[in-house]
């Protein structure tokens, strides 16, 4: 019997690093991961879900649209509310933003709108430029289409105009411009490093990508997956908004952290020139996401079950994040190593920044010492491309001097300990 | 600003024809559609889905798990209740198959099974056999990989082993055997043919696979979406049983047909040296299908509501089976033309084979027929690869004097109508 031959897609993935931190979490219940990015099991909307699954399949002629096929495009009752939840979140109107509810395409979750658009745009070589940090699920996702990933500086108020503006200039000089395809920002309280892109960034970003694009269009990817959990001021507009025509920024949006990631439920907004590629792939990877969690969310937005759920949620992570950034002030107070942070104004991660001279890599002593003490991070190294290695004394550090932690899934108990028992392993290695 | 440039996967992809046979019925209701492929509306469990959530939602501790993030292999406990279900299937234990709970992934629908396999395996260029005619989505899905795809003839008891081996041979000459990668069979019901795989056939198709797979494992993708649906005799075992180490046949499985589509949840036994480079895949396509409807269906099939469920789907469609193909006989007793067809044991399809002169393309006489007439049928065309003309004296007929009809969604009434329509187009074009 001959052997197995996959395809060149399946020889360039590698297993997400964040597996094994996710598999030693389980192995031992002991362990305080402050690695998985999980959201607050105690606050999961039961009730809610029940109730408004009780309104849709408790009305059967309802309930059977719910459970019949869809459209690989998503259930137009679903794609009219996202686009009034959008207007209401900007404070601008639809038609002002050139949003039609034929831009909106339901997809399983944020993630797979990523994937859709890699396999839309990205041919192997292409370019697509990253902040540093960045997303970790999402390099996995260039590295198997065999993209080649440019990072981008980021600092406190998230990816640097200029750099942003130099790195295609780099990029123009050595003939490169034409296989630049897209720009990923996580724009709003940024996974791993928290920071919210500042307001004056946004139509910055944009004016440079629109004057890089003359060998091509550049698009921006723009993931807002953390926007309704801004709980500190407003949360900003989106760069979408700043984009007139709507012909280059792809708005990735999910209810997976504002309401429930069991129902794997996201509704991006295309650039109208992407509507029909982006089905095209659609109707290969599934025709149609699953069309009874689309009624359903589209019955918990006409009521208010969900905003009340949304706003619940913010008042519930901004105590967790007060709880961790307290205790991380508490445990540093007491030794000799000073590490800095930017303070989230909202999601579920801290990127905390170490002097040079602290190793945080999974095959450095600081993860050797927190696994004997029962407690995860994820390395900061893991936030970058493969491979790259970014100066630790960048604003936000670099992949040797790094590390993401969490506070969504832990109890405020839980997030005391486990920063105690951080601390602890520095100690250990000093 | 520059033009925008797609990928080498978005240029390969075309239209789904079906979509313009969807887009018609949607346009004009007054359109009977004996092409699309929907379920039966009426008997959509609604009460069984809602009793189930009730039961998963009213625990509060399991309603959370289920509103958390899974993973992306699957839930334990569906994927526990899958092998249980395939025992019962198949009357033999998973040990004796080598099934393991490990080997099953859990999948957003088979459809994502399909792409992901795709993904797994195919580069542009590699050979995919298929049979003639067979599903056009995953058709087109085949086409967006690159791959070349050939036919292998089918009768009325399925894919013709002798035909397999001869293919296979004439690319072994060529010296393209290396370039093969994956056999694709519907093997019950088939979707357009309707026809079963005979029992006798599943064993000797797998004796050629191993024989020619010196060059590199040639896969089965074995596709059973339509296997609950067999409502005459006993549905044959599965090719998958046949593969005693299971290291050749990937097994397509779905609720959608047996249970319902609006939950878009499969789940596959999978070869075990294709599980981890599958999960890679599924970690950038979603990193696991929505975890509340995983949750669900594990709870229903703990029940007796599913097997209740799709013992009544059987008897509906039999009915509608019966009413269709007495339409046919009826219809076609009064006309000088004389088509025929299998009969299907199961499924939603009768696929109809005229004589020679009788052109059913798109582009012909009697697709414009049916349109004045207001009826629609999947013209036999779409179920072959582009390009690619399949002798009309076939066993099953070719590439121009095919269609596939559709009993599931339509009421018996509409059944009749259509088919009278269908008739008269026939008339108004001799």
């Amino acid at each position: 019997m001959g052997r197995n031959r996959f395809s060149r897609r399946a020889r360039r993935t590698t297993d997400q690093p964040i597996s094994y931190l996710m598999q030693q979490a389980v192995a031992n219940p002991r362990i305080i991961s402050l690695a998985a990015g999980l959201v607050d099991q105690e606050i999961l909307p039961v009730a809610e879900a029940l109730a408004t699954v009780q309104d849709l399949l408790g009305d059967a002629d309802r309930g059977r649209r719910s459970l019949q096929y869809g459209t690989t495009h998503g259930d137009l009752r679903l794609r009219e509310r996202i686009v009034e939840h959008l207007e209401h979140l900007e404070g601008i109107s639809a038609r002002k933003m050139a949003v039609d509810v034929d831009h909106v395409v339901i997809t399983t979750g944020s993630q797979q709108l990523l994937q859709l658009i890699g396999d839309v745009l990205i041919d192997p070589d292409d370019v697509v430029l990253v902040g540093a940090p960045d997303y970790f699920v999402f390099l996995g996702t260039l590295q198997t289409l065999g993209a080649q990933v440019e990072t981008v500086a980021m600092d406190a108020e998230g990816l640097v105009p200029e750099a942003l503006d130099a790195t295609l200039a780099g990029l123009a000089r050595t003939g490169d411009l034409p296989r630049v395809k897209l720009v990923y920002c996580d724009s709003y309280c940024q996974n791993p490093s928290g920071v919210t892109l500042a307001p004056r960034r946004r139509p910055e970003i944009l004016e440079i990508l629109y004057h890089w694009s003359s060998a091509g269009r550049i698009f921006l990817l723009e993931d807002a997956a953390y926007r309704e959990l801004c709980y500190e001021g407003q949360s900003p507009r989106s760069i979408r908004s700043y984009d007139e025509q709507g012909e280059t920024v792809i708005l990735a949006q999910t209810f997976s952290k504002s309401f429930a990631p069991g129902l794997k439920t996201g509704g991006a907004i295309l650039p109208p020139s992407l509507v029909e590629p982006l089905l095209g792939q659609k109707g290969n990877h599934d025709f149609g996401s699953a069309n009874f969690n689309q009624h359903l969310l589209a019955e918990l937005l006409a009521s208010d079950r969900y905003r009340d759920h949304a706003a619940r949620l913010r008042n519930v992570y901004r105590h967790k994040r007060d709880t961790m950034l307290t205790a991380l002030e508490y445990a540093f107070s007491q030794l000799p190593v000073k590490p800095h942070w930017v303070r989230p104004a909202g999601g579920l991660y801290v990127w905390v920044t170490f002097p040079e001279r602290v190793d945080t890599t999974r095959g450095g002593p600081l993860f050797a010492a927190c696994q004997q003490r029962e407690v995860l991070y994820v390395p900061g190294e893991f936030c970058y491309p493969a491979g790259v290695a970014v100066d630790p004394t960048s604003p936000l550090g670099g992949s040797s001097n790094t590390m993401r932690l969490t506070f969504g899934g832990l109890s405020r108990a839980q997030i005391r300990e486990g920063v105690a028992r951080l601390a602890g392993a520095i100690r250990d290695i000093l």
